[in-house]
């Protein structure tokens, strides 16, 4: 075994900690860690054995005293090599059920702890690959999780989007980096049989959400079932992933509202590509202005698509935030039409399930439009969960039916 | 408006309680409301005027002082007709939505609350409804109601299934009372494609569980695109909701095991149906037996689903629910295949999502199973959700890749 045993730091946990590490949690507290002077010394990101207070091991880890989540699990062994093999095997179990489940190469192919990742996203389009590594333990062994990509996908275009304000927590430095490639034109995305454009080095995040895919299919089959023939207000299209699902499912006319020119004439493309441009029009607007514009116009729509950017970004965000959900609904509502319906979403983390629906609850209630959910949805499974995580599902689609 | 003004008794709310109300909530504690000698002596499920503090409308209530929920909103017009017309109205928006998301006649046609009728439940299949009524005051409409019945729908069948033990908070008792038609025959049901029976006399709740109609398809979706040939075991088979639809979606073998014999045969019968007989085996068996029997042979499945009945009935069975749920997990787990999948689910309304997902989590960690959560879902919606009551989304469904 001594050969498999890095020389690897050991961290000691506190008392109180150990039934949570034990029961599988993957996360430790900074406070739950006794912070000696050698564990304090430690570099971020190191690679450290976990130890109860009482000796058991717990696995590796990786370790930062910086940021509140201090130790991040890698592996229940503890002295198992991280190497390009070991982030192989990762990846090809992650690949393998994206393959089964998705069908085509467009998808987040790693989410994270839930696909033992670390604050690790890689999302796939095709022959290019966005990662996004938000944790100093990950980037200190991206080599070997670069290396460990190319011998399980070899993609043509990688590019590093490390940009993420969360990477402050960590303390590191944001920064964009083209590995191999090019990101000069804008990659084409498949979903549930339509086409879309992503421009992966100036867009939102990784450039595509795919969290979104299934939800817009649902949004789709409201269509085809349900409201034939729709008008529909995408009021936070972006680059049109409702609005050409709608479209496609038979809506009559789609209006998609967004701020970033970008993300209109992308929109605008995609439109094109699935033979729905002349059935969609998109315009470059705020959203609370759009729909208040409107209402006062008496404007109505059979389905109003409400996707907003996180309005709860942190905790102290949160009263602030509830409120503008709460009145994105009622805004919203007052252009559906009777008996139309409505698909608003949240994407920030702080803001829980039940709160959201209170929330939207209350602010159809100031609109005065009574309302059924008929169906509250998160994020497309290759977005899955640890399941020691429940807090870490953040995605909240509402489906409404409004009288 | 004199003619429309019935002579409706007035109730008061306290002061605390009328921002709620304002902003729409429809339910009142007991303790909201000023239980003055009047009110106290009014009639278990009358029809009263609810008034706040200072004297404003809030609308037609349904009152009664025994359980805690005191009164329910009926109307937000505090003079309006409460009669068959009024009953109409909200069936047939019930009925429409139903009508182009579900298609065929087969479905949660009242879902209570959100449709309007407090506490109220109507499952169709097809020429014949199952009622449910759990409030003194919807019992003493039912007259009304069941005339609103016949001119929306006009069944042949109509089963009075007034055995929840949730009447007895309304001080009301239990029976079933055939009204009209026969139930002597299981009749048929459809869902997705698939035909099953279900026993409007014998079976548990109004004889089918409609709630989880999509959640079945999505299992067999899981089996189509994931599981190509997988072998199965639904640990609560019931009258074979998922044990079908996963045979229709290409498992190559089905062990579906009950405690109920009674629901074995109908299942056993749509396998028939379905011409999946062969590939179907029905087993009389207590599930956590079975799951330890299956275990010690060390069998396993590609596929595991488990829907149990509540564990937790009441907010008192609520550490001892959680703990079976964990059980339940742990067990399941252990006879899932590698890379097999779980689908897990929970319809206590006591035990929310967060926490039900925790269980899990915790249950597979002690069968030292690593998991993703690809999917969590609810009800379909023909159960929909009054916006203002999220706490009423009871049924959970998890959908976990297993290692």
């Amino acid at each position: 075994m001594s050969t498999r045993t890095p020389d690897r730091p050991i961290v000691r946990l506190k008392p109180k900690a150990q039934k949570r590490l034990r029961l599988g949690h993957p996360w430790v507290y900074s406070n739950e860690i006794e912070m000696s002077a050698e564990v304090k010394a430690l570099p971020p990101g190191s690679l450290v054995r976990l130890l109860s207070s009482g000796g058991d091991e717990l696995g590796t880890f990786l370790f930062n005293r910086h940021p509140l989540i201090a130790a991040r699990l890698l592996s229940r062994d503890p002295v198992e090599v991280i190497d390009a093999g070991f982030f192989r095997r990762r990846l090809q179990r992650a690949l393998s059920i994206r393959e089964r489940l998705i069908g085509v190469p467009f998808y987040r192919l790693a989410h994270a702890e839930a696909d033992g990742l670390p604050g690790t996203i890689i999302d796939r389009f095709g022959d290019a690959l966005v990662l996004q590594v938000n944790t100093a333990g990950m980037e200190a062994l991206t080599p070997a999780l670069l290396e460990a990509i190319d011998e399980v996908i070899a993609p043509e275009t990688v590019l590093l989007r490390n940009d993420s304000p969360v990477r402050e927590l960590e303390r590191l430095d944001g920064y964009v980096r083209l590995l191999r490639g090019s990101v000069e034109q804008p990659v084409e995305v498949r979903e549930h049989g339509a086409r879309f454009l992503a421009d992966l080095s100036e867009g939102q995040k990784t450039g595509w959400f795919y969290d979104q895919r299934d939800n817009r299919r649902w949004a789709g089959d409201l269509i085809r079932t349900a409201a034939e023939g729709a008008r529909v207000l995408d009021a936070y299209c972006f680059a049109g992933g409702f609005s050409i699902q709608a479209a496609l499912a038979g809506a009559q006319t789609v209006m998609g509202v967004d701020r970033s020119a970008r993300a209109l004439e992308l929109a605008g493309e995609a439109a094109a590509l699935n033979g729905v441009a002349e059935r969609c029009t998109f315009r470059k607007s705020d959203a609370f202005a759009a729909l208040e514009h409107l209402a006062k116009k008496r404007d109505s729509f059979d389905l109003v698509i409400a996707d907003p950017p996180a309005f709860v970004k942190g905790r102290k965000d949160l009263p602030q935030g509830l409120r503008a959900y709460r009145k994105l609904a009622r805004l919203a509502a007052e252009v559906v039409g009777p008996e139309g319906y409505l698909v608003i979403c949240s994407c920030s983390h702080h803001v829980d399930m039940a709160s959201f629906v209170d929330q939207i609850g209350r602010g159809l209630a100031e609109a005065g439009r009574p309302a059924r959910l008929l169906r509250s949805a998160g994020a497309a499974p290759d977005h899955p969960v640890d399941p020691r995580l429940p807090e870490t599902q953040y995605l909240k689609a509402l489906f409404l039916a409004l009288d």
